[in-house]
């Protein structure tokens, strides 16, 4: 039985999704030949280990305790409450020393996976010294892997080492797939996405006829946007997943570098803007442009899409006419899709389609890279 | 530098493309920490193999010449004529003791990857013995993975040192991305594809209200079928590629227990009908009834596809009615295209689409499949 000792730093609804689905994987991933031993989960406060990492692991009950007290909007922290022993609870003040240390313990060789599912800046500093130490690094976090070309090289040193398939479309094979082109000497010249499920569904609503303001309330209500729209009609989310495919791809590209085109004007941003004044009064004010824009597509047999494309050095992020009867023309609702153009797939693109959303199918695909790294493993 | 020996049965036009793919990516691979070490090369009649396998390999003149003798039509036995020294031709009698030899020699914990481009059932017993003495086995070749559940499961013993990607549509990503799937324990319900470019042409053809023999002719004309039509219309390919879908997860079905529709009534196959008297007078007969279920599914919103659907313990390969705007109707020309239905992937599935043929995306997805091994090399 092989055994892959993880750690999991924030365990929001991916994370907990994620132990959730390791513990009812048990006997699946026995049959597989693989054992999967949780070693330690953190928040951003807190960090809960076994006593001794490098011969126990936090049970499936206390797995699905820390599940409870998270779903319920508690910190981590709470365990500490009902301690009885078996485990330790670290506090903000030790929690990265003793992450390093347990990726020390564990680390050489690719003794452990660690596993990034938190939506956090801070923790590309410890992912970095994780990789310096031999673990694997899986993330579903976009945030590390869209940092400075330096972060970024030092993260992709060992590129077999470090997976990321949950950072663009979540499940969606979206990153193995580009992996098996890139690996194969097929050379992709060109990828179109749409990488948003919340802008897919307001792109192939407008396209009814319907203005842009009620779309979006609709979308909010439907639990479709950020708690504040923008942060999706932003587009930066979107240039988040272009940068990372081109970087993957090989392009040595930086954030500032990404032309990204804001569903509305600046002067209703969040700094100057209140998330009720602006889906009250402000996006209104946008409705005429966009019908406007909607109806010369139309007229061209092409719809609005807000995609991605990545060409040549440069990830453009915006809206685009695109024809009715392309496949991202004819995507309706919340699904991703990505079509790749390399010599192997020339006239017609790979195109890869499905719910690219979700704490169900981003954790599925975090699990899924896991297991992946299994032959590094002892 | 992670050294991966190659041994590659089958050297037809897979085969060769894929020796071109892999001298065109030394660089590249280089770059990536691995090397590839071609130590043998076989056709049905001979092998080619290093003098000391152990420490040689076929240079990229020799590989380069390899093609130029496969491509002009001639047998690798050919090469013997202008035997220069460093390297060995063993003829028939001697291949598949020769083979054995040297998986015995660089087999042990992985120490060779057989690849079998061949679309032969005689290398079955090979790839066997290459399995128990510890290798890794790359097919593109469909029938070592139809035979009997007992070939399967000797095949399939290590499914780490497995890989066969091109068995089913080509170099697109669809069994990577089911073993991902399946590795996340997200259960797979259902699997609809067009899995054969010849049929999804034809298809889509008949749709636009041409007869079935116009649109078979014309296929054949852009050299989409085989030389005889009858091996795509018969629909014994796209089974063979459910079965193999159907294995991956789990199924324990055989080719005896898939209910295939054929194109042609029995009365028309090929021991009682030549390819011409089928093609001038014998497929015109079908033409009525086809174009009448054409029109019946019209008025049902729908058109015909012949699709593999594999669902429960059953798999099935015939002409179905498709929604026109569901992915699956959609779809013009010869791409394939397979929808997975799964938790994650439930009312809208996740669909792969793209070119499901051709030597070059073949062979890129063997390649792909020989480096994704590197992990188990040392």
């Amino acid at each position: 039985m092989k055994k892959i000792a993880v750690l999991l730093m924030g365990c929001g609804g991916v994370g907990r999704h994620l132990l959730q689905h390791i513990a009812s994987c048990r006997s699946l991933h026995a049959k597989m030949g693989v054992q999967l031993r949780v070693v330690g989960v953190s928040d951003s406060k807190s960090l809960v280990a076994p006593m001794d990492v490098l011969k126990e692991e936090l049970n499936d009950e206390l797995l699905s305790e820390v599940c409870r007290i998270k779903s319920s909007g508690s910190a981590l922290s709470k365990l500490g409450a009902l301690e009885k022993g078996g485990y330790r609870v670290f506090n903000a003040s030790e929690l990265s020393r003793e992450t390093e240390e347990i990726a020390k313990l564990l680390g050489k060789s690719a003794g452990l996976a660690v596993v990034d599912c938190s939506a956090s800046m801070e923790t590309i500093e410890i992912l970095i010294k994780a990789v310096d130490l031999g673990c694997c690094v899986v993330l579903a976090n976009k945030k590390p892997l869209t940092s400075t070309l330096e972060h970024y090289d030092k993260l992709a040193l060992h590129p077999r080492f470090i997976r990321h398939e949950s950072t663009v479309g979540a499940g969606l094979p979206v990153i193995a797939s580009l992996n098996r082109i890139i690996s194969s000497g097929d050379p992709v010249n060109k990828i179109v996405g749409s990488l948003s499920g919340t802008l897919g569904y307001v792109m192939s609503e407008l396209e009814d006829g319907k203005p842009l303001s009620q779309v979006v309330q609709a979308a909010k209500t439907l639990g479709y946007t950020e708690p504040d729209p923008r942060d999706d009609l932003s587009g930066m989310d979107v240039a988040r997943k272009g940068l990372i495919l081109a970087r993957l791809l090989g392009k040595r590209i930086i954030m500032d570098s990404i032309k990204i085109e804001s569903l509305y004007p600046e002067e209703m941003g969040p700094g100057l803007m209140s998330v009720d004044d602006f889906l009250h009064n402000g996006i209104v004010k946008l409705d005429q442009n966009i019908e406007e824009r909607v109806k010369r597509a139309s007229s061209n047999g092409c719809v609005l899409r807000y995609v991605c494309v990545i060409e040549g050095s440069s990830v453009q992020v915006g809206i685009r006419e695109v024809p009715k009867d392309s496949p991202l023309g004819r995507l309706r609702g919340s699904d991703n899709i990505v079509e790749i153009y390399s010599r192997c797939y020339k006239e017609q693109p790979l195109v890869i389609q499905g719910a690219g959303a979700g704490n169900d199918t981003t954790a599925a695909g975090v699990l899924a890279d896991i297991i992946d790294l299994q032959d590094l493993f002892h």
